[in-house]
C-alpha cells in the first residue's frame, strides 16, 4: 500500500506516520502549491514521523529529486512532465526508489520500452486515474478495475493503481495482478487512518480486517 | 551584468545567447509557470545557445538544483523560499555558482553572517527590488539607488541588483559599489537585445556604448 499526501501541516505527517505505521510500504510526499522550502521541511517532518512509525516504509517525494536528495528521502516519483527518470536514477543513485506516472496502454508501453532499454532506472510505474479525481487532472481516462490487467500484461515493472481508489476497491484491484495500491483522499480524509490503512491491507492480503 | 530570463520560447533564447555575445557574465533561466521538464528543455537550450555565443557566460538555473544538474548548468539562484544554500552547495559541488536573493538589511545581514560561518557556500548575493517590479512581487520595498551603498557596506558578498533595472540606470547603478545589475524585461523586450546589453556594459564600464 502506498500512500499519496495531501496538505502540507501536521495532519499530514500524523497520517503519513498512522499509515506507515499500518504497514504501508511506500509514503509519497506530494503537495504543489508550497514553496521548495517548505517542501523539503514538509518532507523532513514526513521522513522523521515515519522512520520512526515504520523504518520498512519508504518515503518518495513528487518531482523534485533536489527536495528528495536534500532531505535525504528513499526517492522521487516523476510524471511524465517531471525530470526524465534517467536523470533522476543519476542524481539519486542506484539504490534511489523512483516511480512514474503512466496510465494509458501507450505510456506503460512507453515506460517497458524505457525500462527494457535502461534496466536499473525504473523501480515501479503508476497507473491512473482508477476513477475520475478532483485531486489531479491528468487528462486521461478512468481505468476502472478493467483497465488493469492490459496494463499489467504490457509491462514487467510493478504497477501501482492510483486515482480515488478507496478501501472498497482493494479486494478487485489486488486480483488484477497490481503490485499496489496508492491512495490520497481516502486515507488523508479518514476519521481513523490507522484503522483505514490495516483494513486496506488486509483486504489486500485476502482476508477481512479484524481490529485486534 | 546579469540577464533574468522570461518566457520560454525560441526569444528567450535567443535573447540570452545575445547578451551573452554581448559580454555578460551570468544568464539565469526564470520560468515559473512550465513544468520541469519544459524547464529542463529551456535550460539546455539557453546553456546551448550561451556556450556558442560566449564560453565565458555562466548559466544558472532559478530555484531547482536538479534541473541545473540535469542540463548542466553552472548553478542555481535560490530565493529566501528555495532550497538552503548549503544544500544546493552539496548537491552541485564546490564550483558550482551560488545565488541568494535578498533586498532589505537584515536580509543582507542574515546572508552575510551565514557566508561567514559557512565560506565558499555563496557566491553572490541579489538585492532588489531596484524599483516596484510587475515580475516579482517580494513585498519588499524599493531600494532605488541610494539604497544599495548601506547593503554593499554590510557584506562582503558581491551584490548583484535586480528589480527593473534598465540600461538608464547603470550608470548611477555602479556608482554603489555593487559589483553587477540583473536586468529582466529591458533586455527581454528590446528590439535589440545585443546592442542594449552592449549599452548597459559600456555604462557599466564608466564609458559611452559606441556602435563598432
Amino acid at each position: 500500500m502506498y500512500l499519496v499526501t495531501s496538505g502540507h501541516d501536521q495532519h499530514t505527517v500524523d497520517v503519513a506516520a498512522q499509515v506507515a505505521a499500518a504497514g504501508a510500504g511506500v509514503v509519497q510526499v506530494r503537495a504543489k502549491d508550497i514553496t521548495t522550502r517548505e517542501l523539503l521541511a514538509l518532507t523532513k517532518d514526513v521522513l522523521a514521523a515515519v522512520r520512526e512509525a515504520n523504518p520498512a516504509t519508504a518515503v518518495v517525494v513528487d518531482d523534485r529529486a533536489d527536495v528528495a536528495l536534500a532531505a535525504g528521502a528513499d526517492g522521487v516519483h516523476l510524471g511524465q512532465d517531471d525530470l526524465p527518470p534517467s536523470v533522476a536514477r543519476q542524481m539519486l543513485g542506484p539504490d534511489a526508489i523512483i516511480g512514474l506516472t503512466t496510465g494509458t496502454l501507450e505510456l506503460v508501453q512507453q515506460a517497458q520500452a524505457f525500462h527494457t532499454d535502461n534496466p536499473g532506472v525504473l523501480d515501479y510505474i503508476g497507473a491512473g486515474p482508477f476513477r475520475p479525481t478532483p485531486t489531479k487532472d491528468s487528462g486521461r481516462q478512468p481505468l476502472w478495475v478493467d483497465g488493469y490487467p492490459p496494463l499489467v500484461a504490457a509491462t514487467s515493472l510493478p504497477i501501482v493503481a492510483i486515482g480515488d481508489v478507496t478501501v472498497e476497491d482493494v479486494a478487485d484491484l489486488s486480483a488484477t495482478g497490481i503490485a499496489g495500491v496508492a491512495m490520497v483522499r481516502c486515507l488523508m480524509n479518514a476519521d481513523d487512518p490507522h484503522t483505514e490503512a490495516s483494513r486496506a491491507l488486509a483486504l489486500w492480503r485476502g482476508r477481512a480486517y479484524r481490529d485486534y
